[in-house]
């Protein structure tokens, strides 16, 4: 549990390895941790579950999930994550956006935690984006977290204001897979609580096919360690 | 109704009197216009009836009403146009963000019009700010604007992948609420559709008090012409 008197910080938690590994850093730096899960009818329900446990288990602050239903508006649409387009099984495409983007997301989750940000206090906004195992999304480059401090810093009322500066810590950004599962596990991450599969086999386990858990996989063979998830 | 082959807009429109004139700026300009308004629990609620009505009066192609329910995450918290704060009833506050600030809201609201811009294939969003009447709205300045534009530009597919280059259009920014007035009435614009009270009396009527409302009857006093709504 955090003491009174610490810097708060928001942190995006989707339940995946690479949020779960973003909040266990921010909790390292000794922050308070007040994360945020959106439920926006992605296919993969059970990261809302262990985006719970991993909460719970890593000391936050708080923990709050927002449920964002924005199918009147394209519903994030036309992507393999939210709709019937079917998700990738044979590897990464070579080259482009892949088909499981969706649009404007990290934008969209980056300004309803900047408002519960301003709402809470709170200068330091904490997202586990990734650039080097992107594979083709605009919204995990560095070129897009600085554009979106910058915005941060000129639409809100507390940097305006001078009573802070908005900072958006992405502190993955240049890690290879590798590297960020090495990080959480010399931060005690439990990896079993994390969810990272696109298309889950019936009991929740992950596929052990689509991109996320090849990657995840490829990660964990390369960092020397065993996932301790159960693939098919 | 529009043609075939016109170019896409997105415009964000609350009812009020500055989207709707941006709306009839983005008709004008020849744009099929897709109408975007959102839900977020405000208790001036008249405005989205407001929306419907100006909408087929100024031939938007589509009107989507999303909701947006932030209530997990602060709820756009502290502020007297979502809470029960009083909404201020002696004139503007001499400096300083006034009390009806909604943290991040046009942040927000311009990322979901973002996602669906994306959806769509439209490289225009439309947006009602004011700088001249902003009132010490961070969110309503050009320099907002400005970032949003770069944010858009990095953070979505179409943009980096060379398909087109995202503008946001905020036509009435340098305008006065005269000005703004004067372009609607040209255009054909019936104010009486709109709706700007922060505070409406129990028929639904502006109350006539609080600072949309004088910034509103001002607005018409010095453009010369009458305001069609009806004051207590």
């Amino acid at each position: 549990m955090s003491g009174t008197g610490e810097k708060r910080a928001v942190v995006l938690l989707s339940g995946g390895l690479d949020s779960t590994t973003t909040l266990a850093v921010a909790r390292d730096g000794g922050l308070a941790c007040y994360a945020l899960t959106f439920d926006y009818g992605q296919r993969h329900r059970q990261e809302l579950t262990a985006a719970r446990s991993v909460a719970e288990a890593l000391g936050a602050v708080e923990h709050r999930i927002v449920k964002l239903d924005l199918s009147a508006a394209g519903g994030f649409g036309r992507s393999a994550l939210t709709d019937a387009i079917d998700v990738p099984k044979d590897g990464p495409a070579d080259e482009g956006v892949p088909v499981t983007y969706v649009p404007a997301r990290n934008t969209i989750f980056l300004s309803v935690a900047l408002g519960y940000a301003e709402v809470m206090g709170s200068f330091d906004i904490f997202i586990g984006v990734n650039a080097v195992d992107y594979s083709g999304y605009p919204d995990c480059r560095p070129a897009f977290v600085q554009a979106f401090e910058a915005l941060a810093n000129v639409a809100t009322a507390g940097a305006v204001e001078g009573r802070g500066r908005y900072v958006i810590h992405a502190p993955l950004i240049e890690l290879t897979k590798a590297q960020i599962i090495r990080t959480g596990l010399a931060l005690g991450v439990d990896y079993g609580l994390t969810r990272s599969c696109y298309d889950p086999v019936p009991d929740g386990g992950p596929c052990g096919r689509c991109d996320a858990c090849r990657l995840r996989l490829a990660g964990f063979a390369q960092a020397g360690a065993t996932d301790p998830l159960t693939y098919p």
